[in-house]
């Protein structure tokens, strides 16, 4: 799309978003502030529906995964041993004139704060060399302000969930393979938080971990490690999956999930992160990618998307930090490791205990700063190969982590649409209709009585209205002429409408008593049913 | 209760919710940190049912009342206008030798750091006089950290809502009375956060702002204010209600919610603040007090319960102060009043006037510093009052504003229970039961297979488990002899256990086939159930 129609698709998005209270400004009467964004009664709802799914598929329709609910603020120590106190940061330059601070990556890109003709690198401030800016909030706990005070709003959800491992492990009677969920807020001090809600400074995350036991178990105990190119990471979960089946299932089931709220797979790329792009301590990360309408092209003119979800296999990397950083064990006991090692013929012992001491020695190694640690860590490699023969290992892990904000963004750019629809006296007007899935949409159905100032009509209006509510959000508008009901509720999304005639009443005779008409937001198609068949009808489209 | 019976009771349901999965405390790994905890999968699914069913109740199965999602940070000067930025702080006395910080009225309780045989009042350090310390957490937004870059967080939720009153009024179709509910996290630095999750730094609430007319609003349309002495509050809400009882309406709407959830009427007091202890802005307060185990005894030996919810009647303060900080308006165009006021005798127009004029002033000379800004606030109550005439005012609101965490915490100690249960040779051994009310217990029901090993029971256990799956929570459960799995069970506080057993099969003959036994957590008894009954039957309780 060319820039001009982009930003005016946006424009009107974002006016959609504000007009019917999906979303706002944060603090809007106070000039609002950047990068902060409220969700508005249409928008919360949508909200809570995503992260309901979510929850549901993961935590309550699987036995093998767990939730959790941890505290924004905690343990300093944590961002340490994640690595986000020393790396989690952007290179910014001050001017010591203007003592304006910049991203030192887009001084091309700002116009001088004191002479807006020129961008920043022209200007003739005196600047300092790019030092890093740490993009975590920081905040004092307790009555004291001194650096053993500080705490940070984290900046992910994932680290509160390895820092309970060991706790959920103990009261939740799982054992590895097993995940742990978890829905919450992060911040990121973004400097310059942009496209809408998509780049904000507070925002949700929904986070897995899903445990697995490393491949050299899975050699022990089943003989072999599955591959996949033999395709069975489309099927259920198998003893003998390491960590590339598991990384290639997870990323198929959020891709399922995508879709089952109304998010094609066409819609959305699956792009695996080159070697050169890793982390150090990641083995595989594959992005998916949603196209926004401010999403830019590439140098062949592709659209590039936009992350909604990152899918690493992040090896034991994050257990063992904590663990290295706590003292704490974060090993597993694994009775069906130490049962299966006692059999292997020793030769195979050998192999497989050099190939784990030497995955351990190298991520040790990485973590050591001067000879003696280094000689220290090979001690250690030796002695995890050790343990590893007794039953007992550091579990891997695979991270599915969405940003819940960016998803909604998603779904309502792709839910918006422009058609024709007739007016009450049968001409076709222009209509802005949101075509959310059902599941999702923030009100499921909206019921009209066709004329307010008929008590029959209220009040089997009302019934209809109570028979639904406890099943689903119901919306009841007795306001306006029919047709404006209906665009109201093609605005904002509504699936299905119900509308109470004279019919319904039996004025046209006993065949139409106690019916309805359904009307289908997208087709706009209206049908006859009878009220008692409603809730069957409806609750096998919106759960 | 006895001290040291209350302590022992304490220290046992702490340990439960440790070891079954409901609160560890954060980071502990890390030692922990004072004030934060987190919640483990079973404490998980209770808070996420708790919060659902606020929401449903309010949200949901009432037209009058809209949800908002609102960000922690806000832009700062919101906590001018509140008042939070001046008055929210605990005095504190710092001590010159030491260096720590201590609360002005606990010198006489706290052991000094140094000299711990004395206390900090006792000891020789050099201490200053009480100063105030601000209770909200601070941060700074963006990559300066300077004065204009501070930022707090929310040390409340409930003035997002009144900051985005106009936004929700405009988008939403409500017209007033009608309320804007939500659910968030907040934050404050208290000095010694106590009893477990009940005083902590960072907490859940469930607050409602429900905005309605001023009385003379009321009088000008309605003729009159009803009274709570005639007691139409325990019904549905009526155009000539006033403050006084729509605040008894909330207190008692509040009341039925935690009923319905399974803290009975007995277990709660109201407290009806005197009007010596009410905020100068409050026209009336009740907490809603539930006993706890640590609750103290009054002089005369009564047990005094701790707040679970206040109820507040907070007049127009809390929409006059944002129109004031913010420069816009936060009034309401009320057409039934414009109507009604040009009906009104003029001597009932001057003396509505008039009392709306007194209450404005009051309000306005209230927050005047100087005689010039005094003379200011009688000419716009004057204004303010001509407003009226035309139908525009200010709401005035009543508050309910429910702490998450302090409820759970409540349901937790009332749920605890211990009596005996027959063991699997019909002995009788003490048992922990958790007698949460089935529509909050994190698990709805566990399927048990009476035995692991036999492959036709463990598919029928399976087929129940998925028939239930999409309707409720469910554990599936296969290990250990049934009495211990009822046990577990009970603990977690399951409500309903279902073991398929041989009769299930068919094996004693066809009049038992694709029956079940349904255990009944409080009672024990169990009862032969056929299958297909099961979803009705544990619905009709669990919703």
């Amino acid at each position: 799309m060319a820039d001009a129609r982009v930003n005016a698709l946006m424009e009107k998005i974002v006016s959609l978003c504000k007009r019917r209270g999906f979303i706002y400004q944060s603090s809007e009467i106070y000039g609002g502030i950047g990068g902060f964004w409220d969700y508005g009664p249409l928008g919360a709802e949508l909200k809570r529906n995503v992260k309901d799914l979510w929850w549901r598929t993961l935590v309550h329709e699987r036995e093998d995964v767990a939730g959790l609910e941890a505290t924004i603020i905690m343990a300093p120590q944590i961002w340490k041993a994640s690595g986000h106190v020393d790396t989690f940061s952007d290179p910014m330059v001050d001017c010591k004139t203007c003592q304006g601070r910049f991203r030192a990556d887009q001084l091309d890109d700002i116009p001088c704060p004191q002479r807006p003709s020129k961008m920043v690198s022209q200007c003739e401030g005196e600047k300092t060399e790019a030092r890093p800016f740490n993009l975590m909030f920081e905040t004092n706990v307790g009555p004291l302000k001194d650096a053993a005070s500080v705490a940070y709003l984290r900046p992910e959800t994932a680290q509160a969930i390895f820092v309970q491992f060991k706790n959920v492990l103990e009261t939740s009677r799982q054992r590895v393979p097993f995940g742990i969920a978890q829905i919450g807020k992060a911040f990121r001090n973004e400097v310059t938080p942009r496209n809408f809600t998509f780049r904000s400074r507070e925002f949700e995350q929904m986070e897995l971990e899903f445990f697995i036991r490393p491949d050299e178990v899975i050699e022990a105990i089943c003989g072999r490690v599955a591959t996949v190119a033999e395709g069975s990471w489309q099927g259920e979960p198998q003893p003998d999956w390491g960590w590339e089946v598991w990384h290639k299932y997870w990323v198929e089931q959020r891709l399922r999930f995508y879709e089952s709220i109304g998010l094609p797979r066409a819609t959305l790329k699956e792009y695996w992160q080159a070697p050169e792009e890793l982390a150090h301590y990641a083995r595989a990360t594959v992005d998916i990618l949603f196209t926004f309408p401010f999403s830019k092209r590439d140098a062949r003119g592709e659209l590039i998307g936009e992350e909604l979800e990152g899918i690493a296999a992040r090896s034991d990397f994050d257990l063992s930090q904590h663990q290295r950083f706590s003292g704490k064990a974060m090993t597993v006991f694994d009775e069906e490791l130490k049962a299966a090692w006692a059999k292997l013929e020793p030769g195979r012992q050998t192999e497989l205990a050099r190939r784990y001491a030497e995955a351990r020695q190298q991520y040790l190694t990485r973590m050591a700063a001067t000879p003696e640690e280094a000689e220290q860590a090979a001690a250690q490699a030796r002695a995890d190969a050790e343990a590893l023969a007794k039953g007992s290992y550091v579990p891997h892990v695979i991270e599915p982590s969405a940003g819940v904000d960016r998803l909604i963004l998603a779904l309502i750019t792709h839910a918006y649409a422009e058609d024709e629809a007739p007016d009450d006296k049968g001409k076709l007007e222009k209509r802005v209709v949101m075509r959310f899935h059902p599941r999702i949409a923030p009100v499921k159905v909206a019921v009209f009585p066709l004329l307010k100032n008929r008590p029959e009509l209220v009040a089997k209006a009302r019934e209809v209205r109570d028979l639904l509510r406890p099943l689903m959000t119901v919306f009841y508008d007795d306001a306006g002429a029919i047709g404006r009901r209906y665009r109201r509720q093609d605005e904002a999304g509504t699936p299905f409408g119900i509308t109470i005639d004279f019919d319904t009443l039996g004025e046209k005779g006993p065949e139409l008593k106690d019916t309805v008409t359904l009307r289908d937001r997208d087709s706009m198609k209206q049908e006859r049913i009878p009220i008692h068949e409603l809730p069957a009808r409806l609750l096998s489209q919106v759960r």
